[in-house]
C-alpha cells in the first residue's frame, strides 16, 4: 500500500468539475461534479437520522435498486432537507440535467446538499452550474483538488486522501474527498465523504466492506444516532485498473479493505481535527476492554463530553470529566480498575493509575495537552478489545459560528 | 397550595447553618448544615453514573437501610469523587463529627459534595465547619437562605422554593434549596438538592413520591444516564405539622405531590436558567405524542443539542436543528406531521407546518426569541401526550466557564 497525492481524480478513468453557482456563498465555488467515463459498481451509506434529506432518498434508491452509477453532483449552502415534494423533485431535475450533459441515464447521478436545513435549492442555479461542470470535467489531480474545496461550509480547509494498493497483479488505486465540520455533537456535522476507485469489484463487496469500514471510521467521528439529516457516504468502482473483478473474499478483498480503511480514518481524522472552532485534534483510545462494543460505548462518550473539550481546549489535565463521561455512557465497568494517559508529540503521561490520581505533574500534563493533537489513552485491564475515536476541543469559536451559521 | 418565601428552614422544626471553611473558595461561605430537632423519614434518588462520589455511596445507605436521618452536611469545592477509601473514610469522619456535635447517630448524618473531582477533601477544614455550623443552627428563613448561597460552585445565583397546603386538617409546609449548572449535556452538572418538610409520612410512600417525581422534574434536566458523580436529591419529612402520618395513597398524599412536584420543578427550571454561561431559560414541550416516553424523549433531544442551543443564543429561528435533533433522538415519529412553534413573552410564532417552514416573520421570530426565558413547543399530531424539557443556550461564557474549571 503506498499513499499518493490527490483525491476523487486519483484513479483512472475519473474526472471532476467544480463551479461557483452562487446559492448561498457569492465569493467562491459551491458545486461540484465527480464523472467516471464508464459505468461503475456504487456502493454507499447514509444518515440513521429519521428525518432524511430529500438526496440521501434519491441516492439510497440508486444505491438500492440502480444498476450501475457514473456520476455524482453536490452543492453546498443548502442542504435540501425538510423540503417535502418539492425538494425531491429538485433532486430529480438535479440529476436529469446532469444526465443529459452527460449523455448517461438519469438513474446513474448522485446528488448530496450540505448547508443550511429548510430552504428551498435555486433550481436555475444549480442547473447553470451543472451544465458548466459538465463541459470543464477534467482527469487533472488539480480538478479534484478543486471539487474538494467546493463542497466545504464551515470547514476551514479541504480533505482528501488517496493511496495505490496490487491486486490481482495491478495497480489500483482509491482516493476520496469529504467535507464535514463541527463536531460537538455530529448533529452539527453534515459529513459528506465521496470516494473513486478503479478497483473491478462486484457491487455486493464493495457495499459489504464500506458498510464495515464506516463503522471503525466515519461513525467513530460521529455517534451512533447523532447524525446529520444528510450525511452520505458514496464510494465508485469503476474496473479501469484491469484487476480480474473481485467477487469474493480473496487476498485482493483484503488487500482493498485496508487501503479503503486508510482512506476513511485519514479523512474521519481530518474532519474531527477540522470541527467548528476547534484548535485540536482529540483523540481517544480505549483498550483493553471486554468487548469492541464496549470500547467503542466509552471511547466515544470521552470524545463527545462538553466538559471533556472545554478541558482541552484549557489545555487542563481534568481527568474526573473523562472517568465521569465513561461512568454515564451507559456501558459497564470497573472504575477502580481504569488506567489514564496523556499522550502527544510532547510525550506521554499517566494520570490515573487504578481509579485515583497518579503522581503526576501538572506542568508536563499541560504542555503535553497544549499540542495540535492530543490523545487520552484509557486502559481498563479487563480484556483484548479496543476502539479509538476521534473529535476536538470545544471552544469560543464553536459557539460563535453555531450561534451565527444562518446570517 | 400556597406559594412562601423561604427555603430548608421554611418547615417547622429545621434548622440550617453555613460556614466559610475554605475547602477551595477562600472569599465566601462552602459549607452548610440541615437540622431536625426531630428524627426524620428520609427520602434520597443519586446519580445513575457508573462513577459514584463517596458521599452518594454514604447517604445510598442511609436511604436503603438506615431507620430515620436528622442532618445533612454539605461542602462546594471538592466533590469527593473519584477518591477511593480514603474519600469514603472521610464521609465517614464527617458524618461522626455532626453526630457528635449534634449528640444524634452518624447513621443519621447525610453529608454530600459538589466540586473538582479526583481531590482529597482537607478534612480538618471539614470538621472544623462542621462545629461551627452545629453552633449557629438557626429556623430562621436567612439561615436557610444563608446555605443555599453556601453550596453553589460556578451557579451566578441561589435557588430556594417553598409552598404550603393542606393535609390532614393542618398546615403543612415544604421546602427547598438546590445547586447546578452548566447544562449543556448535565454531564457538566452536579445537581445537589435538599427538600424539607413537616409532614408526616411513611418513609415508603416518601421514597415513591420522590423517585415518581424526580422524573418529571431533575430528571428533565439532566438527561438519562448523562448524569455527574454526585447529583443527589434528598428529602427529610419530620412530622412537626401534626397531620396524621399518611401510610396510604389518599387526598392527603396527592396534596403532597402537588406540591412536591412544584417545589422541584421550580428549582429545577432555576437550574437550567442558570446553566454555565447561559443568558436564557430554554423550554422545550412536545405534545400530541403517542406515548410519553416518545415525548420525553424528542423533548430532551432538543434541549440537549448544542446546535439548538447555540442557535437560541443567537436569536436564531434555525427550525432545521430542532427537527434534526428531533430525527436522531432514537424515537420515531412522522416528520411530515410536525408543527412547531416559539413562544415567550414576547409572543407566539409558528415556524413550521407539517415538517416544512411555515410563512413566518423572521424578525418577529428573532423578537421572540429574544426574551430571557424563551420555549420551542413541537406538535406531533399523533396522540395526547406530552412531556417538558428544560435548558439553556450555549454561549461564549460556557466555554470560558469549562475551559478555566480547574484553575
Amino acid at each position: 500500500m503506498e499513499k499518493k497525492t490527490g483525491g476523487v481524480t486519483a484513479a483512472k478513468g475519473f474526472m471532476a468539475a467544480s463551479a461557483a453557482a452562487g446559492i448561498k456563498y457569492q465569493d467562491r465555488t459551491d458545486m461540484a461534479m465527480i464523472y467516471s467515463k464508464t459505468p461503475c459498481a456504487a456502493a454507499g451509506t447514509f444518515t440513521t437520522n429519521v428525518v432524511k434529506a430529500a438526496p440521501v432518498v434519491w441516492d439510497r434508491e440508486i444505491v438500492e435498486n440502480g444498476a450501475y452509477a457514473q456520476a455524482v453532483v453536490i452543492n453546498a449552502g443548502i442542504a435540501n432537507a425538510c423540503t417535502g415534494e418539492k425538494g425531491l423533485a429538485y433532486c430529480r431535475q438535479t440529476a436529469e440535467m446532469a444526465a443529459e450533459a452527460l449523455h448517461i441515464s438519469k438513474e446513474a447521478v448522485f446528488v448530496a446538499s450540505t448547508g443550511v436545513i429548510g430552504q428551498q435549492l435555486p433550481i436555475e442555479r444549480i442547473v447553470n452550474g451543472v451544465e458548466k461542470m459538465a463541459e470543464k470535467l477534467s482527469e487533472e489531480e488539480s480538478a479534484g483538488h478543486e471539487a474538494s474545496l467546493a463542497i466545504l461550509t464551515t470547514d476551514t480547509h479541504e480533505k482528501e486522501a488517496a493511496v495505490s494498493f496490487e491486486a490481482g497483479g495491478v495497480t489500483v488505486t482509491l482516493g476520496g474527498m469529504c467535507k464535514g465540520s463541527g463536531m460537538i455533537h455530529p448533529d452539527m456535522c453534515t459529513m459528506l465523504s465521496f470516494l473513486t476507485t478503479d478497483l473491478a469489484i462486484s457491487k455486493e463487496l464493495l457495499l459489504e466492506a464500506l458498510r464495515e469500514d464506516v463503522e471503525d471510521t466515519y461513525n467513530m467521528v460521529s455517534v451512533d444516532g447523532d447524525t446529520s439529516t444528510n450525511d452520505t457516504v458514496l464510494l465508485l468502482a469503476n474496473g479501469a485498473a484491469g484487476n480480474p473483478e473481485i467477487t469474493e473474499k480473496n487476498a485482493d478483498y483484503e488487500a482493498f479493505k485496508k487501503a479503503l480503511n486508510y482512506v476513511n480514518a485519514t479523512l474521519a481524522k481530518q474532519i474531527a481535527g477540522d470541527g467548528e472552532g476547534a484548535t485540536a485534534l482529540f483523540e481517544v483510545r480505549v483498550k483493553g476492554a471486554e468487548s469492541k462494543k464496549q470500547a467503542k460505548i466509552l471511547s466515544k462518550s470521552v470524545v463527545t463530553s462538553n466538559l471533556t473539550k472545554a478541558a482541552i481546549y484549557g489545555h487542563d489535565a481534568n481527568w474526573g470529566r473523562i472517568l465521569c463521561a465513561m461512568g454515564y455512557s451507559g456501558a459497564q465497568f470497573d472504575p477502580d480498575q481504569v488506567d489514564l494517559f496523556f499522550e502527544s508529540a510532547a510525550g506521554r503521561i499517566q494520570i490515573i493509575e487504578n481509579g485515583t490520581a497518579a503522581d503526576y505533574s501538572e506542568e508536563k500534563a499541560k504542555q503535553i495537552l497544549s499540542e495540535p493533537e492530543v490523545a487520552a489513552v484509557v486502559d481498563l485491564k479487563a480484556g483484548k478489545y479496543e476502539a479509538t475515536a476521534w473529535g476536538c476541543d470545544l471552544t469560543y469559536d464553536y459557539v460563535k459560528i453555531n450561534a451565527d451559521y444562518r446570517s
